[in-house]
C-alpha cells in the first residue's frame, strides 16, 4: 500500500486500485505517491497542514493517456485535480482543493506544436513554460515576442487558464490565448472556436466560432482539461522602451491612476503597466533587516527611509512601449509631461532594439521585453527566510480611477498592518483602460505555523472587507475559493448556480477538480447543504 | 382566434391561451398577431414562404415582464425567439428559426442606463439602437465615440450578441461589450463578470469575474435573454483620419492582405478595416443598368468600366486612424508607403477633428467616426428593385494572408457567378491582425420567388464549398443554421454536443430559441435523430 491519503468516503484500497490501473496505462514511473509526490505540493502551505494533500500525482503524456486516466477515475469516482506545471504558488501551488484528489500534472506535455511567423502565434501544450517559449522564439530567430508573466518556470497554458497577468500588449484583457483543444470529463476531445471545423485554417487566429464561444469557459473552471492552446505573439517593434517612474507620496496614487487611465484610454500606454509600493520593490532589493528589525509592520518613517535609500518614492510605475521609433518618441514626450504634472515625480525611459533585450541588466525590463526570469522569487526573502519564505494574497478588481484605487489601497494596508501586524506589499496591475487588479500580499515564513496562520487569516479577512466595499478577488487561493465565490452572490448566487448546472451537465460524476473557484458537482453540493 | 400559425405539435388553442396570459401580463397592445405581426418578419424572405412565420410577436418591457412571458411559455411549452430590434436582415431579420414560435421583440426596452465619461463606457438595454447611442453621446457633449456598424437602426446589444462587426478600435475582436444582465429560461436573473458581486464597482470595466467567464457564452446562443450590457466607448482622439485606397487588379488582393497584416500586427492600423470589390461599391453609387443590362453576372470588361467610371479599381480599402496628430502623421506616411508599393495603388487620407464628424459628406467616413446611418441600404437597389431588393450571404472566416484570401475570394466569386449567374459582392472585414471575415453577398428581388430561391441556394452551396476548403461561416442565416453548424463537425460534432448539454441544463423545457445556430434542446433532437 503506497497511498496514505484518500478523499473523504473513498477507501484507500480503491485509490490504490485506481493507481494500479493508471500505472498500467501510463507507466509506473509516472505515478508518484508518498514522499515522491511532495515535490508537487504547495511549498507555501506549512508541511504539517494536511488539508490539501493529494493521494498521488500522475503524469500522463498526451491525449490518449489523459483519456485513460479520466476513464479510470470516473470508474472509481476519484476526483482529479489538473495542473500544468503546478507552479500556482501563492494560490495553492500544485495542491488540490479536495484532500485525497489525484493530481494530474501535465509537465511532460512540453511540446511547442507550432510557431507561425507570418500570423504571429505559437501553439503549445500545457507543459510548455514561459522560459521555454521565449527561448524557442529567440533561438529560432523568429523576431516575435511573447507577453509573459514574471516567473518563467510556469506554464503558458496553466497561467493563462487561471487569468494570470502578463505585461506586453497582448496581456491587456488577457488577449493572447486563441483556440483550444480540450479533453472533457468523459474523454471526448473538443476543439473550440474555428477548431471545431475539422480542416479550419483559422483555429488560432480568430477568437470565436459559430455559436457560443467556449475559450473563456475553460478558464478558472473545472469543465475540461486543456491540452493545446494558441498564443498570440507580437512582432519585434522598432523600439522597446521600458519606463520607470517614481512618485513621492502615498496619496499620489490618486492622481497617478487618473493620469494613467487617460493615457491608456487614448492608447498611448498599452500592455499591463504595474505599480510597486515601496515595500514591494524593497523586497526585490534586500531584506528587511537592512532597514528595520522591529516587530509589527515597518513604520512609515522607515518606509520613507527605504524610499530615499533606493531612490524610489512611495510608488514606482513600471511600463513599456513597443513601437515605431517616431511613435515612441512622441509617446515618451507625452507620458513624461503627463506624469511630471504630479509633484516630485521622476520619469525615466530607456530605449532598446529588440535584439538587445536578453542583455538588459534590469530583470524587470527583460520581462516587459518578453524574457521571463525568476527574479521575482527574491521577494520571498524579505523576512530573511530565503528557504521557507512564502507569500499570501491575490488581487482585487477595481475601476481604474484614483479615488477607488486609494480607497482600496488604504483598506488593504490598514487591515494587513494594523490587524495582522505584517508588512503590506502592493503591486497594482493595470489590466486594461478601465480597471486594474490591486495585487497585494504579505510575506511570511512557511516554517512558522503561527505566522503562516496569521498570513492566511489576513487574506480571508481582506476578501470579506474588500467585498463589503465592492471589490472582488480576481482569482482565489484554494483555501479561500468558497469564501471568495460566496462574495459573488448577486441573485442568491445566480452565477454559481448557473455554472454548477453546467458542471453537472458536462461532468456528471464530478471528477474534474471539484471545488475549483467554489464550483462543486452535485454530489459535493449535497454535503454543502 | 387570432393565431393562424403554431409550432409543430402545438394546438393553435394552446398558443392562443398563452397569448391571452401574456396579454394579461404585459398589456394587449404589446401582443401582435396576424397582419400586425408582419412588420417584424424578415423582409428578405418571400412573403409566400411560410417556413419561418411566427405565431405572434410580444413586446415586454423590463425584466419582470420578460419573466412573466418566460413563465407562460415554459408552462405551455411554446418556443420563444428573442430579438432586440429585429433588424438582423440578411440573416433572417426578426423571424424565428422554428415556425410558430412567439417572437419576443425588445424594442420597447430602449433606455441608455448610464454613460460614464471617466471610464468611457455606456450601459444599454436591448432596444437601444446605434443611432440612439451615437446621438446621445453627441448631444450630451460626452466626447466619446461608439464603435458602430453601418446601419444605425439596429440594436447595440442585438448586433453584439450576433457577432456583428463594427469598425472602430473596439470593433477589433468584438472588444466593446463588457458585463451583462441576463434573464435565464426559468426567469432567474444572472449578472456576469464582476456584476455577480452585488455592489461591484467594476461590472462594466473588467472582462472577467471569479470562475469561468460567461459573456461570450450568451453570444450567438440560446442560453438566456440579455437585458443589459456595458459597451466600451473611445474618447475623442485629436485626429480622425479616414483612409480610402484603390487597387487596380483583382489579384492585388494577395499583396494587399499581406501588407495589411503587417500594418495590423504592428498596431499601425487599428479597428476593422474593410475592402469593397468593384460591384459592392458600385451598388452604393448607382443601379446596375447604368453600366450593364444583360443577364447573368456582370462581365469582367464591364466591371473594369465601372471601376474606371467611379475611379475605384478592383478593390477599395476603407480604414481609419484615431490618434494624436503626430502619431497620425507618422502612420499616414507609413501606410501610404506600404500600400503604394502595390503597383497602381492610390491612397487618400482626410483629417478631421472629432467635432466635425457629423458634417463629413461621405456616409462611410461618418460610420468610421462613430456616426451610423442607413446609406448601406442603397446596395439593395442594384437590380433596380428599391422596394423589394434583398441580399443573401454572410461571411467566411479565413487567416489574414494573401494566398488564403485570394483562394477564398475566387471560390466564392466563381460559384456565385458561374453556378448561380448572379453578381458577386465582396466586403472583407479585417476583424483582427490574424484573421478576416470574407463577407460576401448577392442581391436579389424578394418579390421574385425563383430569383430568391436561386440566391438562397447559392448561399447554401457556398457554405459547403467553403467548408470543404477549410473556411467557416461566422454567423448563419436562420435557413442555414443546421447546415453551417454541421460543418463544425470535429470529433463527431463534439462542439455541438457539448453546447447542447449546456442547453439542456440551463433550459430544460427547450423554450429559448430552439435551433439557433443549430443548437437544439433535447425534445427537438429526438426528432433530429
Amino acid at each position: 500500500m503506497t497511498v496514505t491519503v484518500a478523499p473523504e468516503g473513498v477507501p484507500l484500497a480503491r485509490v490504490e486500485r485506481a493507481l494500479e490501473e493508471i500505472r498500467a496505462a501510463i507507466g509506473a514511473g509516472h505515478v508518484h505517491t508518498g514522499e515522491a509526490a511532495q515535490e508537487f505540493r504547495d511549498p507555501f502551505w506549512p508541511r504539517k497542514w494536511d488539508e490539501y494533500e493529494s493521494s498521488a500525482v500522475v503524469q500522463p503524456d498526451g491525449v490518449e493517456e489523459i483519456q485513460a486516466v479520466l476513464r479510470i477515475v470516473n470508474e472509481h469516482r476519484i476526483p482529479v485535480w489538473t495542473v500544468s506545471t503546478g507552479r500556482n504558488n501563492g494560490l495553492g501551488g500544485g495542491s488540490p482543493r479536495v484532500k485525497g484528489s489525484i493530481v494530474m500534472n501535465l509537465r511532460r506535455m512540453d511540446r511547442i506544436l507550432e510557431i507561425n511567423d507570418d500570423l504571429a502565434y505559437a501553439v503549445v501544450e500545457p507543459g510548455v513554460t514561459w522560459n521555454q517559449l521565449a527561448a524557442a522564439l529567440r533561438e529560432g530567430g523568429h523576431r516575435l515576442m511573447v507577453s509573459t508573466t514574471d516567473l518563467g518556470w510556469g506554464s503558458v497554458i496553466g497561467n493563462s487558464l487561471e487569468h494570470g497577468t502578463t505585461y506586453l500588449p497582448y496581456g491587456a484583457d488577457f488577449m493572447a490565448p486563441c483556440g483550444m483543444e480540450v479533453v472533457l470529463a468523459d474523454g471526448e476531445v473538443l476543439r473550440t472556436g474555428m477548431g471545431a471545423m475539422p480542416n479550419s485554417k483559422a483555429w488560432h487566429t480568430y477568437k470565436r466560432g459559430l455559436g457560443p464561444t467556449l475559450d473563456p469557459l475553460f478558464m478558472q473552471s473545472n469543465f475540461g482539461v486543456v491540452v493545446r492552446m494558441g498564443v498570440w505573439l507580437m512582432p519585434y517593434p522598432e523600439v522597446y522602451a521600458p519606463l520607470w517612474a517614481n512618485f513621492a507620496r502615498e496619496t499620489d496614487l490618486i492622481q497617478l491612476m487618473d493620469t494613467l487611465r487617460s493615457l491608456r484610454l487614448d492608447r498611448t500606454i498599452e500592455g499591463v503597466p504595474n505599480l510597486y509600493n515601496t515595500i514591494e520593490l524593497a523586497c526585490l532589493r534586500g531584506t528587511r533587516t537592512r532597514w528595520y528589525d522591529g516587530d509589527g509592520p515597518t513604520p512609515d518613517r522607515i518606509i520613507d527611509q527605504i524610499a530615499g535609500d533606493l531612490g524610489i518614492g512611495r510608488w514606482v510605475l513600471h511600463a513599456g512601449l513597443w513601437d515605431d521609433r517616431k511613435v515612441a518618441e512622441h509617446k515618451i514626450e507625452k507620458i513624461t509631461a503627463a506624469l511630471t504634472r504630479i509633484e516630485g515625480a521622476t520619469v525615466h525611459f530607456d530605449q532598446y532594439a529588440p535584439e538587445d533585450i536578453p542583455g538588459i541588466p534590469n530583470p524587470g525590463d527583460r520581462v516587459l521585453g518578453g524574457e521571463p526570469n525568476l527574479e521575482f522569487m527574491d521577494i520571498l526573502g524579505w523576512y530573511g527566510k530565503a528557504e521557507s519564505g512564502a507569500h499570501a494574497g491575490t488581487g482585487m478588481v477595481a475601476p481604474l480611477d484614483g479615488k477607488s484605487a486609494y480607497e482600496l489601497h488604504m483598506l488593504l494596508r490598514t487591515a494587513i498592518e494594523t490587524k495582522m501586524g505584517l508588512d503590506y506589499l502592493a503591486y497594482p496591475l493595470l489590466i486594461n483602460s478601465r480597471s486594474y487588479i490591486h495585487v497585494f500580499g504579505c510575506i511570511f515564513d512557511a516554517a512558522d505555523e503561527a505566522g503562516s496562520r496569521r498570513a492566511y487569516q489576513a487574506c480571508r479577512m481582506l476578501i470579506e472587507e474588500a467585498a463589503a466595499a465592492g471589490y472582488g478577488e480576481y482569482r482565489s487561493h484554494i483555501d479561500n475559493m468558497d469564501l471568495t465565490q460566496g462574495t459573488y452572490s448577486f441573485g442568491d448566487h445566480a452565477y454559481l448556480r448557473f455554472v454548477e448546472r453546467i458542471k453537472d451537465a458536462v461532468d456528471p460524476n464530478g471528477i474534474l477538480a471539484p471545488g475549483k473557484q467554489g464550483i462543486w458537482p452535485a454530489s459535493y453540493r449535497a454535503d454543502r447543504g
